[in-house]
């Protein structure tokens, strides 16, 4: 595609967002339509449908399909679409590359292989396969809790593909993602680095990140958009405060309940029916909702007055 | 069930066997069922299909229920079939379960919820849910290394629930099986513990597990078998050197190559076309066919002197 | 040497034993003796002064040798004495092993170098120079999860060295101690493999340890002597109802309190005034001692009551 | 001392000296003081002996006095000496305290408990035991890797106690720096954070520490003093190649060698004999000066060019 402009590179804060389901357990169509735009209206940058925080694992290979396929519909191009598209084996996720390209998506985001814990060299290997065959853009999910992880030298020789144009990482190692800027960036100005994990965005953002997907910011969208804004136009100290109340939110999302419900409950906080998991309820876990709801309107008064 | 006799505890040594695929990365269905004739005419005691040997996430759910499907039948009724059944959730993973008690198997295993780590609460709520409603027995499986662990307070609760008839473990933890033993053990006589390490299966036996399931045995069925033999009747100092011999060929097979890379070259060796890895190869490991096929012959001539 | 004979193999169950402490917090010599007395006459095999659960790091150089010091005198040659002989560095621990030799002691045991966590390589030479420099047999003490890890090959190299004569191992990792013993036996019969986590006691005394270190040792001497005899003479399955009780008074001590000071507390409910720990009390830990009494009073009638 | 100003807080980076050893393994003192003086001319806002990096584990207790006595003597005033104090247990530990004060230390610095890992309870009353009863200021030393961690809720409490005023966080982690700065911040501005991993050494300075203890500025003091000039003055931009070269540096003598040997070598290329290490030579590992002399000059080129 000679005249086609490059490509722009990946920025800003991306929603990995939740599937509303509905009485039946099926997808709900009409309410993940409206999420959608309830988001895109609050700021966020991207969506990124099949996430960890989408729960991709706990969908049909065709729900997950028909996810992103709803998603890329609804946006109409307003933001762009990062779609997750791991499948079982190298040949189903190319067969979802296909599919999600002719969607609409702007490119796709692939887990390391999960379930065994592979080598780098398988990693590298798995990688390379997809890159070499995808028609969309590639790019890596780094989640060393859940998935492979991805070192410095598998991503560096990753990077020398031009179909992979990004790697969000979510591990929360600011030293190790410098790591990974420093073998990348000299021969890739163009390669996103994105931050997975938000109680380290604004150093992330600091120091080099281009943006990021943040379950929060399908909670917060205000908020973690004036993170954003603030850290990348240099006032950095004024949304160090925001962060440090993120950082509440997060934890109590992330360590207060079973991933991903804590973010189920704040999400339905915000006004959206996600439905019942999927994932039958743990009678041991209560999840404290007024908790929830005071931090949320704690942030979103805070974003609201900081100028 | 007035009439029937209650169903044997499961025992003996089940081949979570791999499944051999054609050129085109299909399944080799005619290879596999000489494979699950040779197993059997080797001494195994059951087959187990679609266990993390087995590559189940790397199948699609189809070609998992093709998998089970001609295992019971090239098997027909001569040993048991353990059918791994974890799918995308419990709805999907109910619905296999249907479908594999059609197709004869004796019970399903069911791998604890992997990709996300859910506390103690989410994992007993997660197999409550299918016991309640499994049309099959159900055992446990717990591989804390790959998914979510399964504790001992979990264990005993979901013990209560007869439809649950054993579990097996593959932590390799013999102080932690005790534990669990202790637990279960006097109110359900008939539970079954299966071991899933090879590395200590004498141990294993010897403190009260009625078997196991292990890779080596797809490999050197004879060996497995022997040392299961030697161990029940009374004979463990026999089947010591055996077990010393079987951890050098599991510590390379496990350790020398990604998983399952190292038992697919291995029952090659013994005369199997399994066709290439759905994963693609990784070219910084070279697996030595030539030590594998040393061990091999070692521990096939040990289990033969050995009266 | 060559007219003395070779030294026995070590064996049986050493007592890792607290060091009383008197109001002022200083050693108090009385009890200790006493304790040694009572430990012997319960039937403890030998006595390992300065191990983990003597709280070796949290008494100075001087008071470390004055407490080996008092149970060479005490033991007067009625059972051997391993004594903990790690200190700041080589020198220094050769100085302690001068002094150990002295004393009396059968050997000295040494701990892998702790705090930095040292690779293979610095492991070997450690314990290298020590054991080509000390005037009395040495045992080597791996205990991972505390300090940096003997691996395999490690050991199978300090086992040429004649001055080494045993490990203790407190990994509870049965599959690890086969390996280790597969290793190492071939080439020295004499050496001995000490198992150090008694929640595997039987398991690892069926597979060929000749004994073991067991804090247990130090509440319920009468349990672990019993457990050993009837494992040792082919009763394992008579030991079986023990070894499994014995986890829960294991667990309890291990799990339920800061380390040792659920040791602390049993032996002093066996009648013995071990005085205030060096550790400040914390405030958020109760030990439940009705709770451990009960443990050890059904651990006694148990191991009374077989023959 | 009613008349005293209030001392001021703990600020730029402190240098974890090594100690000079002489031919016989003993201090170099005149090495030592040689040192000290460089260290200081080239930048170095304070010095931190007796901690990791300063072998204190290896030396016996009369040397570790030894060595803050000679340091204190010969800083004379100049930059703020921060004694490593850590002893056996309470009680010793306060005498090194009372001893350090008298040297003329600004504060000591005690790691959390090591050997043993204790829960967040014991750790609270081992610091709170000593921060009632020590004559000197002290800051906590946090060093998840090797010792017990000091968890958020503990350290929110010991910063309750002004005899505590600061805390040096070894684990790297920027989120769990962020969530302890928001519990003690708000009640304590005076409080210190000190980064102790200079892998994310910019980003903890622009999030919130005044400083940090770092092994390379044993190395490059130059360097790492340019960076805390660069990064505290609003130019993080221009520190972020700086940031990213000390990564190499560090994982090298990190990653390469065993702790600290790679520290060891680095400084005798910038003109320091330190002597043979305590710790026997592990032959499996050499050290590439050549490559350590290529980074050092790298970086003090690199820190030289930035204005």
């Amino acid at each position: 595609m000679p005249d086609q402009p490059p490509a722009q590179k990946l920025a800003g804060i991306f929603t990995p967002n939740m599937t509303p389901l509905d009485e039946r357990g099926d997808i709900n169509e009409a309410e993940l339509r409206r999420y959608v735009d309830w988001l895109i209206d609050h700021g966020v940058h991207g969506l990124y449908p099949n996430g960890s925080t989408g729960e991709f694992t706990r969908f049909t290979p065709e729900e997950r399909r028909r996810i992103v396929q709803i998603i890329c519909d609804q946006t109409r191009g307003r933001v762009p679409v990062l779609a997750g598209a791991a499948e079982a084996n190298v040949r189903e996720t190319l067969r979802a590359c296909e599919a999600y390209k002719q969607y609409g998506a702007r490119a796709v985001a692939i887990v390391s292989p999960f379930y065994y814990r592979l080598s780098p060299g398988a990693v590298l290997a798995y990688f390379r396969e997809i890159a070499l065959n995808s028609p969309i853009d590639v790019t890596l999910y780094n989640i060393p809790m859940f998935a492979s992880p991805i070192d410095v030298p598998t991503l560096q020789r990753l990077a020398e593909l031009p179909r992979i144009i990004g790697m969000k990482d979510s591990s929360g190692d600011v030293a190790q993602m410098l790591r990974m800027m420093a073998a990348v960036q000299p021969h890739r100005p163009d390669f996103a680095f994105l931050a997975g994990w938000e109680a380290v965005l604004v150093p992330m953002l600091l120091m080099g990140c281009s943006g990021g997907t943040h379950a929060t910011s399908g909670i917060v969208p205000e908020a973690t958009r004036k993170i954003f804004d603030l850290t990348t136009s240099g006032q950095y100290q004024k949304a160090r405060p925001l962060q440090l109340k993120l950082i509440e939110l997060f934890d109590r999302i992330v360590y207060g309940a079973d991933f991903p419900e804590g973010i189920r409950a704040a999400v339905e906080l915000r006004g959206f029916k996600l439905g019942a998991s999927r994932q039958p309820p743990n009678p041991e876990q209560r999840i404290d909702r007024a908790e929830l709801e005071r931090l949320i309107n704690d942030l979103l008064k805070m974003a609201k007055s900081i100028e």
